[in-house]
């Protein structure tokens, strides 16, 4: 296989988990940290030809000025990022951060809005906020010389949209970025500039991304991969794991509760009640379509300072069973939000160009699995969706070449982009990794 | 549809899964409950016109003397036979209650053997036991008239059996029932005078049953379908629904230590080391082929007299993730084990008639996601068996009468056996349930 | 002893606590039930000579219409009320029921003002309500010819009260009370007819009652003992039980966060957020002063209708030890409200009997263990707080008659009030509860 | 305040919780972490003059070889001693290690016996084993010219001893000695050795230690302090502050099933059944103390490797309440065994050195609070516990120089031993800490 370099360009590329991504991206390549928790890494997946996360070079957009490697050694602190690979890859951090272009906070919310930096919209209308994007994209995949870009937003949940049916065709939503209209929101706007110049894009957030019908009817014309959106990480994959049980056996699903608690940036941002409600809507939808029934189903998130990235859910189930006895599933889920994230973030940017090398422009269906609210798809059942992707994986594996040996990394060695050099002897560690892999 | 009289034989008639088994399917017949948790009584099932459940006529063995209706009264008051439905069932019960012959208890371990009642042993050797056993399931068959008699095994758990593999071939087991060999297992010696006689056997436990290679032949030579080994109905059922998510996500489980404490008679008997140790086996097996891993893997099982038949269970599963990140995920489970079991008694009962019906004689592997230890099936993931079984159902559903409406009831109405007339105006009050059936 | 007869007056005495514990104290007078639960039924108060449970005569003001049967029929069927109780005691509640008169709803927030019943408030101004409610309790204890007249409020939460000190003298509640004034709520209009008329006040909820300077001052002025407020029976009961250790061992919390959800009637008023003000200021207040420090706290309440009367609260509890360890606790709780506070509305009837015949007005401070917000008392230790009753029993128990046999029943039998002889030979049944009492 | 000295002599001085707390001890004296979970460093023990912690100069005895900073590193990399005290106390701990002295493992279980290293017992009979060791604690306090020598046993839990009433006198047990009596434990030789010689004497686990009547006797004669067993830090510790809860209500338990998993040295000893029995008999007991009751009471403690230092514990606790409405407490503690112990540690050393000082030998009930089965004190209740130590601190305040500013630091810095001097400019990050300090 020819060394890939592919660009992955994060909308919020100092947040959490765009560190805990790139960190880990870079540890692989280091050789300091293995793929556990990257679902290419297993069957099915290591059975197509995906571009190596060691050829990933990084990019992004932000509006928050805290440094990579400060949000990386915070998470180091928290218990995510290990020890080791924040040593290994401080200086990939520093040289990537350099990169990381001011980026715009258009209808993010009064949360977003406070954060510390700059953004474009002080002196850019909304169209004059998509040329600049675009430009960045462009320089950075002409400095970098990039097979590919990807773009993925990983930027704070925006408020909910209000009548997004206003921008159901291309024409609409072009007319509405000449017209410089104020309710495009930003996830809106970077997923525009990347599909109009070919990048394909993942929205990893519930923000509108390229939900809208204007985008998804752009990304079809340019034949470019999109997928989306809410990546599920922790409380609603359970519920697509759990849910179809329930329905499978007959059981009555009477209440779920779930109660979230967290002390992130995520976290701090969702406080906000119009932010929240971007989340909640996103979460609350699965159950009822894996019940197939309205039970009542509370979801709440809350902010808990204490807790930092470490996400802890409560979720109590009542459900009737034989002649109306009612019971109890209840279930705690203590998990590193970024670190069950992160590695899902990499997925998505491998199985995305896979698919962009492959031809296959529009909406990315067997990628159900990955999300909360998938584009195009109505089943929810976290078993049945893995069995999309395998289906896929089955209709491609004769592309594949057979004789590849290790999923996420080639033999090219640690270096990330032209100019660095740390990473040459890498290899013999890799090694010691690869073995260590499951 | 014309009216199917079903014989059901419980072995372990007056167990409460058996009475609650019994006093349901008398309650939907005279219309004080429904079919909440009967897979059949959902989609796809109902699309296969499958034998209803007031059609089914009881009996069975045991070696308890405890009167049935003294078991649904206990259940009661514990909420699991609703009152209503006991008071509406409680002359079926007496009836039934009649009809139940005394059984074997060999090699039941010695908490079973410690019963109250008699047994077939005290007077007969092994080959005479099964010829006792034959001529009960005659007798019943005839004197009420039966299109088919199902025979299911609902008895505590027995010790588990050394070297199976004796009893590898059909002529092996009968030469050892001749020489009135003393290893042979209760479970097995109803499995073979069901399956001799053309009747079709369902193992509910973890107990040997039709395991065996000799019965295996013997039902494939009769064509008589059997199915089993031991429902899942809590923990395990949750196992395998849970670890796919981790083994689909590349979550790396590093141990799953599950503690059940339950207070009925099964928990009771499980508390003798012997019988305990058959159940865990096959409680211990599923994780390691849902999540492909060695993970530690510890089961207990303590009997805790004040929960009567309130099974919970509490799992801590610790699992890593990217950059080895450690993280946790516990979950209680309440449930009141006989409502879980029953329903699926009646559900196998109908599918294995209907099997029998069509000719299907064998191990019935679409059945699997009713089992921990499916036999002659290798997939544990609750989901995939559970697609197993819409397969079928979708291979066989030109056979349907599409036209089928209640998928329990038919119109004749409550009677069960000949005999008791007190059902002859539930027609009124069932029309009521159905309307509120989901 | 010679026998008392105690009047108990309950405002909201059609809800499902008043329903509880008059079928509780039924049940007792008539040998079904027995004290479990009830803190003066065990030492060190059975040292004390406290007023017969089967002498109290029920009665009380209610704004629903809802007889006390139904409630008692509702409770019974969430496995509250036992069904023996419920046939024993269902004549007692019918009678019991006629004797209700209507209340106020007077400021008690929008959830309830659209309770089902009339209110006196339609054609009566503030001092006619309160004219009225003091003939209600004056013709009420003359009819049935009480020993003692306790009003106990047991009323759905009001929202918080703004500028309680404008009632600070009593000079100044009364004014407002001749100047109509719109502002007074409905528990303090009961409490100051109570109070006035020399009438043992308690305060079971966290609405204002007798917390007003001015009452506090009347019940000084006339000796009339009075206590509360907000009857700790569930979370918060957990929270003085574990804060204590937390502190005693010097471990830091960083964060406590409770959630709970249930779906009764008083579910129902705190789903509003105008009256779940009130209660979530008393029970986040305590936590701060038993850790002594300013923990991140959160206390969320939740309607999930179908768990009925079972409050079911999740509290998550994140410390730090020694070298800045973080730890974890968490607990869920899982409770019949009315059936933890059901004894403790005994249980204070009886002790407020005591202190008044022992001429003991004004605030009972010994009485702290029983409430969340205890008034005039900083302890909130659990232990230390039961240890206050403790020194109270040991101050009294010169007083009391060594030879009292019985805490909760006299000789005389099981009749209520006058005119019911349903209960005459209820001691042969009686003494068989009393064996069975631990 | 003159500077003390204190010798502490670790029995197990190579095992996590020494490690924890010679590590805690001296990151205190050099500045970097702060005295959180030290239950002498809050009210009222601030009171007391107690020897500071960075007086404290250790030694021990220990049959394993494992370094002292290699333990130090585990539990670094486990969360529990921080990256910031490790690197200050590494040259501390080495020193400290090589002053640890070859002990016995006599009637130590199998577990403990297949421990790597050497022990006393291969060339000394009974009475040489105690010769060596008092010789060790002799050389010790002499060559560090310590004020005081405390003996402190944290070797693992001892197989519970058969017949203790063998050793109820002192004569009894020389006499065993002296004839090298071979069911003597070591736990008991080394509280000998240290009581014979005047050195106060403390035992954290649950072995015999100084439980022995004979011991007893030596300590009263000697007027040396002693006090024990088993500290309480965790599950257990929760059944003393929740079950007077239960008890005060006259809530009847019943049943409470604990069941705790871990994963570090003393789980994997605990999980041989003889040395389990010892720790279960301990943890057992209290229950029924403090309920006053005979609940259904099983406390599990099971091996589960990856949760290292973690343990996890699940309590269930079932209870029934008015009407006999039976309800549910769960729990989950997920608490760092060494983190909660450790400080305790050091507490019991400053309070039996206080006691030493004024004269106070024999068993100090007043310390009952530390401990699963206090030795002479039948109180369980935690909060009665507490107030047994602040009435022992209201009885000495006046001895207590009340300007005395921090509880843990004298102005002296951070040498511990002679012979180190990398702590001489500890002061200023001292400063900082004691800011932070709450």
């Amino acid at each position: 296989m020819t060394r890939t370099r592919t660009g992955v360009w994060f909308v919020g590329a100092r947040g959490n988990v765009a560190a805990t991504a790139i960190s880990g991206a870079r540890g692989i390549a280091r050789g300091t940290t293995d793929d556990t928790g990257m679902v290419t890494a297993r069957e099915p997946c290591t059975r197509l030809d995906l571009p190596p996360v060691d050829g990933f070079v990084f990019s992004g957009h932000d509006i928050a000025e805290r440094p990579l490697l400060h949000a990386a050694t915070d998470l180091a602190d928290s218990g995510i990022v290990d020890r080791a690979t924040l040593e290994a890859v401080a200086d990939d951090l520093r040289e990537i951060d350099e990169r990381i272009e001011t980026g715009t906070a258009r209808n993010c919310g009064s949360a977003v809005s406070l954060a510390d930096g700059d953004t474009l919209d002080s002196d850019h209308g909304v169209s004059g906020v998509v040329e600049q994007i675009r430009a960045d994209y462009a320089a950075f995949a002409e400095e970098h010389d990039v097979d590919r870009l990807v773009v993925v937003n990983l930027a704070s949940s925006e408020p909910p949209m209000r009548d997004p049916e206003r921008y159901d065709t291309l024409d609409a939503f072009e007319a509405a970025l000449e017209a410089d209209d104020a309710d495009l929101p930003a996830s809106s706007l970077y997923a525009y500039a990347a599909l109009v110049d070919g990048h394909p894009y993942v929205n990893f957030t519930p923000s509108t991304g390229s939900e809208l019908g204007g985008l998804r009817e752009l990304a079809d014309r340019e034949n470019v991969p999109h997928v989306g959106r809410d990546a599920k990480t922790g409380e609603t994959l359970l519920k697509t794991a759990l849910g179809p049980m329930f329905a499978g056996r007959n059981l009555n699903v009477m209440s779920w509760d779930g109660f979230n608690i967290l002390g992130n940036g995520d976290g701090k941002v969702l406080d906000d009640d119009d932010n929240k409600a971007g989340k909640l809507q996103s979460k609350g939808g699965v159950l009822s379509e894996v019940l197939g029934s309205d039970a009542h189903n509370r979801v709440r998130i809350d902010y808990t300072p204490s807790l930092g990235d470490w996400k802890t859910a409560w979720d109590h189930v009542h459900f009737e069973g034989f002649m109306n006895t009612k019971m109890t599933l209840q279930f705690t889920w203590q998990g590193a939000d970024s670190a069950l994230a992160a590695p899902l973030v990499l997925d998505l940017v491998r199985l995305v160009s896979y698919a962009d090398e492959h031809g296959e422009g529009g909406t990315q269906t067997h990628l159900a699995s990955f999300f909360k609210e998938p584009m195009d798809v109505d089943e929810h059942d976290l078993s049945r969706q893995f069995a999309m992707l395998e289906s896929y994986v089955e209709a491609h594996r004769d592309d594949a070449a057979a004789e590849s040996t290790d999923p996420v990394r080639t033999d090219g060695g640690g270096d990330e982009a032209a100019g660095t050099g740390a990473g040459t002897n890498a290899n013999s560690d890799a090694d010691t990794v690869r073995e260590a892999e499951r």
